[in-house]
């Protein structure tokens, strides 16, 4: 599939959302669906629907609506879902504990083939059948393993070293945990989870609302 | 302090951000900052800081910046940080556990003072000092207790349960980490931690730069 350079940030940050509406629908075995129905579901305009799906091709059919299996399968391709991912796993406290043992990611292709830790209470502990190692080896197991995404759940002031050997190891991709913007290089992509910065902000609108 | 309306939901998302900045600005034991500076750090313009700050109130001084300490704290107490937040954890899965044990946050004033949880092998035991009561009990705890925010970590199939139970006990404000969107009356507020999203985002990433 030929992919459209310059899609704004915007428009993929929306695409797992429709993803994830989409496989709501097969589940209840809802064969098609307008974008206004969609749009509706979703709480976005059937216009902006339009939009977001024209940036990466020709979807729907004018009165039919979108047929949501054709839709699904076209979004997972186009988020990149056709083969599988293998990630390595730094820091194997609570966050990196939850990370590891969430099996939903499985049913996007997604797993986790290593797990790093400089605790030597938790090195050689297995979680979901995977031994923690300890983070000396991490270099010789990039060099040796085809891994494709590194994940920080190290404690802020370790983060930006940790990305650093990830990144020398040949990771292009970076799911950073940690309470810190990490440094890359051009071509490294990071997507953070910023736990704290996301319960602030609740705080905010909480305070708004009562104000 | 007087509170701008309508201030975007892209400002408000970048305050926490600001003041994690502060924060780290105050441990190096920076006392001053100019916009400029402040800027480079954390990636944003001089202008949009200034920006983003006037919304709140007239920081800074021209030739000067901003006296750090005095920013972090107004950036805090627009935050709502002035005081203390209790919250209610709903499932005490592996999510559940890690947010449970995630002390970082007591910084902010927030605190987990219930959790509940269906499974019976769970019930009874204690994260940090709170002990796992059955779900059954939450409406009657809701009750009796003051507590500002709910945490659900449910599964999927029963987030929009459990948040209807939160609001009907008098939550308004749910942090959410169900992949789901919940359906909530207006004056409660919801922040979502996609991690499925989050993750499809990066991969998408992944492949673009692989294209």
């Amino acid at each position: 599939m030929d992919k459209n350079k310059n899609i704004s940030m915007a428009v993929i940050k929306r695409l797992p959302k429709y993803y994830r509406y989409l496989e709501e629908l097969m589940k209840h075995e809802v064969d098609r669906i307008s974008s206004k129905e969609l749009g509706e579901k979703i709480g976005f305009t059937a216009s902006q629907i339009r939009q977001d799906l024209n940036c990466f091709g020709d979807f729907g059919q004018q009165g039919y609506g979108y047929n949501v299996k054709e839709l699904y399968n076209q979004i997972g391709s186009i988020l990149g879902l056709g083969r599988g991912y293998e990630a390595a796993l730094v820091g194997a406290g609570n966050i990196g504990q939850a990370v590891s043992n969430y099996s939903r990611f499985e049913n996007m292709g997604f797993k986790i083939t290593a797990i790093f830790d400089a605790n030597p209470k938790l090195i050689g502990m297995k979680i979901r059948d995977v031994e923690i190692m300890d983070i000396d080896e991490m270099a010789s197991v990039l060099n040796s393993h085809k891994i494709d995404i590194g994940i920080i759940c190290v404690p802020r002031k370790n983060a930006q070293n940790v990305a650093d050997g990830l990144i020398k190891g040949g990771i292009r991709a970076i799911w950073n945990f940690a309470p810190v913007d990490l440094v890359v290089p051009e071509p490294v992509k990071v997507e953070n989870v910023h736990l704290s910065e996301s319960l602030l902000t609740l705080i905010y609108l909480l305070n708004e609302s009562d104000s």
